[in-house]
């Protein structure tokens, strides 16, 4: 029964593994629109637990949301130069309003009559539309800052995609924020940055690198863009959030301008950043093995699973109310459980199907726990188990689902640091690049350099990381001066 | 200072009051896309609580959240054959998928060479991508039911459009659930038709008739829609949710057939059932007045607001000083407040303000509150004062707020009923229509008796009732037999 589930391994094919781990923990699938994905209900609760906590993240940091137009008209997209060079390129383009029943008698066809006189593109990233807005929202310093964050789907027309990796159609959050001066926009872009971090760490248990992305790597419309970034179990690495200082380029192609407290007019400094459902694949990624998901226990949609294992009605009903009252324990821990008492599956068939699908702990209770008033804890992480006293679960499972959400990071941070190397020499970089993980190397700073590297090595640079060493040296390829150390690596 | 807020008054003329209001309480704008709204922060902010009980209701009765694609294969549409007819014409439909810089240099074209094969249609509505996909989900009597409801935006192209109640894209939930018995199907669609009863009787204070539509009037797709209706203080109706009994249409549609436990092979049962950001423009209409909103507190982005009066700095560090214990107070009874202490605007003003935005308590501080350790405490909906001891404020705002919720739903539930009329000929109702209100008359069952009333009238069939009198009667045009009294109004 367990072979049905049987996942490719990661040392045999990495992203076969994740496509079948996708599939499998009925997280998401593909739909029968070209490059869109179902979420399903599991993925969902996970992407719902990240939603939750995030957006009470953004409110602490006093933010509001709201809500603005799917389509935005053609001619705004033009308006900021670089940003229409980033996003005016593949996306989805209405240009009719009606169907009309077909001449031929079956089905519907778009009546040519119903042409939109200026086509409608489905929002890529909404900064156009919003800034047009935000021209009627701001007159004066008084009106600033305006910070709004915006939960909403975007389309960007991909030609090769992946589930929650690359998707043409995705769930994201994008907050814009409006500013009087540079300095607070710069400051709201480092604090935006500074939550995705704790967010990715914190919850998500993946360690980042915080750093500012190179120009050429720059969102198409800022000034800078700062990132976090996350090595995978394969080396490469994953750009999990973005946070954009945007100057006054959106200010200046909408014309938003204010009067500032000495009666100056100016325009309006702005900042976006953004997290997506890619993050769904970041958090597989970086945990999971080839017996499945792994979940953090802060985002898993149900952090213990219960499972009984009994002869026949007479032993259940003593188990069951055993289990009952360690449910109710749990619960007020605020633990959240999931009892599987279903008769058509058997125990080991529950126990493959919650470790592929993750769930932090599980609970087994059989004929000698109930005799030895014990039951058996497994933690999902290292795959051990523990015959625990009835009377002490409760307080045992919360102690363990700390001790998982600990463990899961310092393994992944274990795997970073022991993937991350420092290289002097650009043949030295070519060789270690094939194995992965983040490269610690001099760059002299220039685009051609970078492009060099990108196309003979594939590898990118990741960031210009605001921690670690900085002495300054030289640039592995021309030998020019460099300020510090940029992060390589491959990436997705 | 409050002229600038002052409102049309709803006497003067309804449409344009309802307008004035959403605007100047920073509800909603409309947006540079034609049809389609910017819902704003204060907006939102009453949207996400609704979403926040709503969700909980459907997960207490068993659903759980996944997502679908936006789009839908434009031969979906046809799949099935009521439903092209009502969904498969005012739509937006994706073309192309890519631009490029237009020949003339200046800002983007469509590439033409980037025509989809099949065009894509912005959804309307979701059962046909949902089906589509519920193929793969379901073989067995196992697999069901299915219990899914979906948050989304969905676009429908309107010719005339109004902020919330009629707008080209809005914010809404889908319920699509699949069983395996015709029984248990219309369960569910009974069981979420008082679910939403419930929230609005409950949460929006809004009494609502519960009933089921006529077959001209019902779901395209649907054998039975059900709805909830609710009476506008203009007279008029609003549908503001509906479940539907789909049978097995869609099913067969998408050929998603089980084998029940006989071993049986059959279609699947389904239902869907909805409510959309139309809500807000119920909540809006049923309760608030020429002052502005007046918003059930459980439904408030914040319950309290609390404003002190002083006529210098020293005044105000001693007021202050008690605000900040009352706020405490407060909190600690879970009660939501706003402090706002701006020192740029006068109490005057912010009085205006947070009447025109329904906040339900206001509370005020002042030299002589400071003397007598009183605070001064105004409830929105009836627009009365009174001065409270400071000890005992947090308990009397406790209290205050449960009477408001009680009291709000209690002035609508009396206004339904003075306009509630039981007509027995076609004369009287002709003058009676003209009034408003709800109308109780016999109907013979036929849509061409239907059609002639709604075209001599323009009052249609809000539904047939589940509730009240149940005597037969005879039709007051034709004088043929009709089962029950319906209930007849003009709608929006």
């Amino acid at each position: 029964m367990a072979i049905i589930k049987e996942l490719t391994s990661r040392s045999e094919n990495y992203a076969q593994w994740y496509n079948d781990l996708v599939l499998k923990a009925n997280l998401a699938e593909n739909s029968a629109v070209r490059g869109c994905m179902v979420i399903k209900p599991y993925g969902y609760a996970i992407w719902e637990k990240i939603q939750r906590q995030l957006d009470d993240m953004f409110k602490e940091t006093g933010h509001v949301n709201a809500y603005f137009p799917l389509f935005i008209p053609k001619s705004f997209l033009s308006k900021e130069a670089d940003h229409v060079e980033g996003f005016a390129k593949e996306c989805a383009v209405v240009t009719h309003y009606r169907l009309k029943n077909d001449p031929d008698g079956k089905g519907v066809t778009v009546d040519p009559e119903a042409r939109l006189e200026e086509e409608l593109i489905v929002r890529p990233t909404s900064e156009t539309i919003i800034w047009n807005t935000y021209r009627g929202w701001i007159q004066s310093y008084r009106d600033l800052p305006v910070l709004v964050n915006q939960w909403a789907n975007v389309v960007r027309w991909e030609m090769r995609t992946r589930l929650f990796l690359r998707t043409a159609e995705f769930l994201w959050q994008e907050g814009h924020t409006a500013h009087a001066t540079r300095e607070e926009a710069i400051e709201e872009t480092r604090k935006m940055l500074d939550v995705y971090a704790e967010f990715a760490e914190q919850y998500m248990a993946v360690p980042v690198l915080k750093g500012v992305k190179t120009a050429s790597e720059r969102f198409a419309g800022a000034l800078d863009t700062f990132c976090i970034e996350a090595l995978m179990q394969d080396g490469k690495s994953l750009q999990a959030g973005t946070s954009h200082f945007l100057g006054q380029n959106f200010a200046r192609a909408f014309d938003v301008q204010f009067l500032d407290k000495e009666g100056r007019r100016d325009y309006v400094w702005s900042t976006s950043w953004g997290v997506s459902t890619r993050l769904m694949g970041a958090l597989i990624m970086a945990h999971s093995d080839d017996n499945g998901l792994v979940l953090p226990p802060k985002l898993a949609p149900y952090q213990v699973v219960i499972v009984p294992i009994y002869k026949n009605d007479e032993q259940f009903a003593a188990i069951n109310e055993q289990i009952l009252k360690v449910i109710k324990d749990l619960k007020n821990l605020n633990i959240s459980v999931k009892y599987d008492e279903s008769k058509n599956k058997k125990p080991g068939w529950k126990f493959v199907e919650y470790e592929l699908k993750g769930v932090p702990v599980r609970l087994a209770m059989g004929g000698r726990d109930l005799e030895n008033h014990t039951i058996e804890a497994a933690r999902r992480d290292t795959l051990t188990k523990e015959t625990v006293d009835l009377d002490n679960i409760a307080p045992y499972v919360k102690h363990l689902l700390d001790d998982i959400q600990r463990n899961i990071y310092q393994k992944a941070m274990d795997f970073r640091t022991a993937q991350t190397f420092t290289v002097e020499t650009y043949d030295e970089f070519k060789k270690r690049i094939e194995d992965g993980g983040f490269i610690l190397a001099h760059w002299d700073g220039m685009p051609e350099t970078e492009k060099q590297i990108k196309e003979e090595t594939k590898a990118t640079i990741r960031c210009i990381p605001f921690d670690g060493d900085k002495t300054p040296g030289k640039c592995m390829i021309t030998g020019k001066q460099s300020a510090q150390r940029v992060v390589f690596a491959r990436a997705y």
